[in-house]
């Protein structure tokens, strides 16, 4: 049985605790973990954010649960029907596909689709299985070249042969979907800005270099975090990740690396607990010598953010704190477009090659 | 001499400009097209938006556009720079690039990017060339794939063996970058959610129903227009535009046909005059069987804007002004996501084969 009927097995098994506590006169009850930063904590030596053991009932039989018993349970039926079609669909329509008026009322099952969503999220923790596995997908959100070849629908996509555009990383990357038939590369970059990703696929980085170009166009989505970690684990690939100095660059990395306390149970796999943070880092401006104009001065916003940063159990190693704490010092933030100050290749050219030489990371 | 050849020549032209004027004592002036409301007009014959003939003196001796005229010498002198080293960069890029401290002085030559990104819209129009030509793009935002076969950097990329996943569409797809090499489509199907084409990807519609499927997640971004205008053009395929049903879908629609009233000058290169609107119409919902509660009540926003549009010059065909006024009279908006309340293939096995089969568009 693949992943496919383990996973339909799993959500037809919600429908038989409904039957057996129907058949035997008894209140139906899951068990879901409790999704909430009170069950969510660092796993020191494994260096991901995970769930704790925490798990609430919910049932039927209780005023105050049996409306979001009734919504699991319809949630739970579109995403078997998914399962069954071998289909793959957005939160938005199964929000819309669990959506009706529930008969002799005017009473509907959802109202909005913030009521579906964190259902969706109740049973990837309680089935344990990814969203990716439910087959909720959002749009393709990013793009990746490089000595890669991969198999997608049964057309075998090299990605070293599509030009300067490349493949449009779609949002399931799993083996059901996508496989991983070949990669020659010695790294991944991971880079933060899509308008970097291209300056490095028009200076032909990844050939010069051998590496996996990969952008999510901001915040990596889902996908390209799947992609990098299967690269990273199948593939054994270091992972680099190229960001801006500012305490949301810090803060992409850290999801990279750890996972995000929202999502503390994707962490397992999604999160690569070894990547590295190849900056833009508080001392490369002066290291280039890029003029303090090009700076941007922090505002409230990036201070309590460092701040909170700081405090965080996996920003605890000496090198990040210096690093944090000299921005702060400095009152500046810096952008990786701002290397452009110097020549429009700066990057391409002297940064990251003297950074991959110089194995000038933060980990 | 290639378009590259041309745009730098006309780059260098504006150094001569004031070479000249400083050789004969005289105060350096270029004319620059005025962008504003007042010169856009919408031509009935063409069907697209245009700009109109006014033009201003921007003038070195003078106190209100000393620096203005310094600051557009210094974008232009950066997107000679571009052309001389076969470049392309982002506004941000450009903006870094400029940015310097005048000597003997704590004067900056820009101070924020909002600074230069006019004065490459000024230079656009002043010297007739699209962004794009100037070398100037975003990051990829788009995805196609469907029986097209384009030549990427010298890479032969057949956007009917890319899976589900597709080539990511670059922000610049001009002929001297991406040449189409065969398309042996019908038309060209141009879907506003990103979700929605991968419904479509992997239904595997574009080959059933022999189209190049192409989405820019949202509000098409210029490399995905000029890619649907190129094929609309090169390869006579009409197109079809997929959007929502609300104001936001039918101006997204417009943008694509007539142009935006911004971006007035990049309409003769970019808007497609005789793309169809293959819908959300506002009588699909009751057609489709849809019930009233998956419509999503207008808000003042959507009724403002959709009797901003009523108003519109390109909106005033009979079938538009009933299309728009019946929306603004059910009081509800819906998004082709609800065709999921149906069925999740409703789109690709029902809407979309109906609505082609009765040609059931609108103009």
């Amino acid at each position: 049985m693949g992943i496919k009927g383990a996973v339909e097995k799993k959500l037809v098994g919600l429908a038989d605790i409904v039957i057996r506590a129907a058949e035997r006169g008894k209140d139906p009850s899951i068990s879901i973990p409790v999704r909430a930063l009170s069950n969510v904590k660092f796993n020191e030596s494994k260096g991901i954010i995970e769930m704790g053991k925490n798990r609430q009932a919910r049932t039927f039989f209780n005023v105050g649960m049996a409306k979001k018993f009734m919504q699991t349970m319809l949630v739970g039926d579109a995403l078997a029907e998914l399962q069954r079609a071998d289909l793959t669909t957005s939160l938005r329509e199964i929000y819309y596909r669990a959506k009706h008026t529930i008969s002799d009322s005017h009473e509907n099952t959802f109202d909005a689709q913030n009521e579906s969503d964190p259902l969706i999220e109740d049973l990837e923790v309680a089935l344990e299985a990814l969203r990716e596995e439910l087959h909720v997908r959002a749009e393709n959100a990013g793009t990746v070249i490089g000595p890669l070849v991969v198999e997608d629908d049964g057309d075998r996509v090299d990605c070293s042969r599509l030009g300067k555009g490349g493949y449009s990383v779609p949002s399931i990357v799993e083996p059901e979907y996508i496989q991983i038939k070949k990669c020659a590369a010695d790294f991944v970059l991971l880079v933060e800005k899509g308008t970097q990703w291209n300056r490095l696929a028009e200076d032909k980085f990844w050939k010069k270099y051998n590496c996996v170009l990969l952008t999510g166009n901001g915040q990596p989505p889902r996908g390209v975090r799947r992609l990098a970690r299967r690269l990273h684990e199948e593939k054994r690939l270091p992972v680099y990740v190229l960001v801006d100095n500012d305490p949301w660059g810090y803060y992409i990395y850290s999801v990279v690396k750890q996972g995000s306390i929202n999502l503390a149970f994707e962490s397992q796999r999604m999160a690569i607990p070894k990547a590295k943070f190849i900056g833009l880092s508080s001392e490369d401006p002066q290291t280039c010598g890029l003029p303090r104009n090009v700076g941007i001065k922090l505002n409230e916003k990036d201070i309590s953010r460092a701040k909170e940063l700081l405090n965080y159990r996996w920003f605890q190693k000496k090198e990040w704190q210096k690093e944090i704490k000299r921005m702060l010092s400095s009152g500046l933030k810096y952008e990786l477009d701002a290397l452009a100050n110097k020549d429009f290749q700066y990057l391409t050219k002297k940064y990251l090659p003297k950074k991959l030489k110089d194995q000038d990371w933060l980990d």
